[in-house]
């Protein structure tokens, strides 16, 4: 029951790499410079805009998300400005950190992780720090399982401000519509550990005309996350530094595979497999961490404070049996149970999660029903 | 005679990706937080000290080797400080750029390209600039083929000054002695995509006792690129933001071919390949930019400057035999070719490099006498 290739990865990132995946990484190597990889860049790109709902061409970054959550910082605003960061969690958190690190004037909206942040306190609290040049948004907050409602978030900024909407999308981009321009979100960024089913190492940012404008003008000292250096050599089809060529295979592959889905069948595919975790998991019993309106379709937490028993020890019992969920992060950590439904995950996928959870529950003791979990998943498929 | 498959890459990185690495890197996705990436990053960092000579651990970033330049520079010195620069190509050029970017005040040492700095050179420059708080060196200069003699070069530094001395070993590590420690060299850089067969996008920094003094009291603000960070968590053998998962699994099996060869056998190797390289270009009358003490094991240039034909037509014409070799950069592009001899490259690869390279010399009507070239490459095989 342990083989290594029969494992199921069922964190909310990275996510397993289908086999297609895999073998376009697996192309041979070629020359950075050249052709080949000058049309690889242009075709990964113009595929991107769908993603982001964006006319813009995306930039590639070589790095981790977190490569592309300081560029929007430090290309957007600098010291001496006053920024607004939105904290749902520990990647709102980590957008606040880079804020300050960087001599940003903070003003943090926190609110309570396992819920979703307002169009109305936002708007309150935009109207209370007029001077902010930009508001930090988390779409998915990972570590929360919360979705953030997004278009309603950047509209009441703008009814309200000039300030540039800033967006991290890394944990849900592709599983849930993004139309950027519309929503006059200015930037957007996200990663190919996710939806995207790529290993870690590329992030991509997408940028609205209106923050070209202010990121040109920026004096902020920055280098390999400048983003105006991509913006340049993107116009030539090009990266400014040797781009994870083996990880654009891979990139252009999934694009492929999440285009012949269909975007639509792709977001669908995503609300099933949430609406099938949180149905089986409430059939059990296990109480959730957010509420129908406040959940992401790409991971679902449940919420160990209110159990008698400890979420770790089920993860341990899982793990066991070879699926791995993820726990809490900061001050969640050891308290919460993460289950990743995104990217390279299916209806089936989630069946088994919830089989092995009823098992891990059986070993400790836990009453559940065996079988109860899987049984509310499958109505859903069946829609019975 | 075009299959992709058997297409030759022969620039200086990013260089073809053995079978064996490629598998490695097919591995099934795991959790960044998990013990099995703890142990992978572990064996990484503790195989990677033989080949920076360190004792210290080795820190493994997620980006192109400019993110690791970049990070040297920031982590080193900051606004006020004084640095030196020598510049003998584009990399130690890109060096400069960073260093200035940043508002550090910049000497730089220019050195004519195709030449290597030499240690009085820089033990007068570092006598005329006490207040340099860093000395920036170039080990090979991709962009010129040049290897620069770190060991004296760091000698004449510390005999002087007690300047941090830092150095861009991207394209040579691995293929070149390195002892770190015994050099006094204060931070090495590395990255994935030359010596060690990876694709782009790992990038490594070792770092000495003396340097993480002058690190931990850096006030430059930074996030990604904060080597504080990396140690930290490579102390609880993690990474502080997602790594690049499938790159490590390759790092692992790329760190374990090179020990089978050994160390010694691999700079040997190395060494054949520029050996053959440069004995089949002179017998063939192709002119060299670098003279025998500055050549790089890794790379190999023609000096298309002081030839009646134009270099970036030969390399058009080997492309069109499947073998694709480099142009030059700044104001050598389109003035040299440069054939790249590392990593995942034997002498029978030298071989194929040079007979092709005499085909395209007879089409372009260059008074080559076919066979030359291999003959005297064969020669310094066999030790005739």
């Amino acid at each position: 029951m342990n083989w290594q290739d029969k494992a199921h990865l069922r964190i909310p990132g990275p996510t397993p790499i289908p086999l297609r995946i895999q073998q376009a990484m697996s192309k041979p190597m070629i020359g950075h410079r050249g052709q080949a990889a000058s049309r690889l860049l242009q075709e990964c790109a113009t595929s991107l805009r769908a993603l982001f709902g964006t006319t813009h061409t995306p930039l590639i970054l070589t790095g981790s998300g977190t490569s592309a959550l300081e560029a929007a910082v430090t290309n957007a605003v600098q010291p001496g400005d006053e920024a607004i960061v939105v904290v749902t969690g520990a990647f709102g958190d980590r957008f606040a950190k880079i804020v300050e690190r960087y001599g940003i004037a903070l003003h943090r909206l926190d609110v309570p992780w396992g819920t979703s942040c307002s169009p109305e306190q936002l708007a309150t609290f935009v109207q209370n720090h007029p001077r902010a040049k930009a508001v930090f948004l988390t779409y998915c907050e990972t570590s929360t399982a919360v979705l953030n409602p997004i278009a309603e978030l950047a509209k009441a900024v703008h009814d309200h401000s000039d300030a540039l909407v800033i967006v991290d999308g890394v944990s849900c981009l592709g599983a849930v519509p993004c139309h950027m321009d519309d929503w006059q979100v200015d930037i957007m960024v996200t990663g190919s550990q996710k939806v995207l089913m790529l290993p870690p190492g590329l992030a991509m940012v997408a940028v609205s005309e209106r923050a070209w404008k202010r990121i040109e003008q920026q004096t902020q000292p920055r280098f390999y996350l400048d983003l105006t250096a991509y913006k340049r050599s993107m116009e030539q089809h090009s990266a400014p530094y040797t781009p994870a060529v083996s990880l654009l295979y891979g990139l252009k592959e999934a694009l492929l595979m999440l285009e012949e889905e269909g975007w639509e069948n792709v977001f669908a595919r995503h609300q099933r497999l949430m609406r099938m975790t949180r149905a089986g998991l409430r059939a059990l019993g296990l109480p959730l961490l957010t509420s129908d309106d406040d959940a992401s379709p790409t991971v679902t937490a449940i919420d160990g404070r209110q159990t008698a028993w400890d979420t770790e020890s089920l993860r341990k019992h899982m793990s066991e049996m070879n699926v791995t969920i993820a726990g809490g992060q900061q001050h969640l950590k050891g308290q919460i149970a993460r289950i990743g439904h995104m990217g390279y995950c299916d209806e089936l996928d989630v069946l088994t999660v919830l089989g092995v959870l009823e098992m891990a529950c059986f070993k400790m003791g836990v009453p559940v029903e065996l079988g109860t979990g899987v049984k509310a998943a499958q109505e859903v498929i069946l829609h019975v």
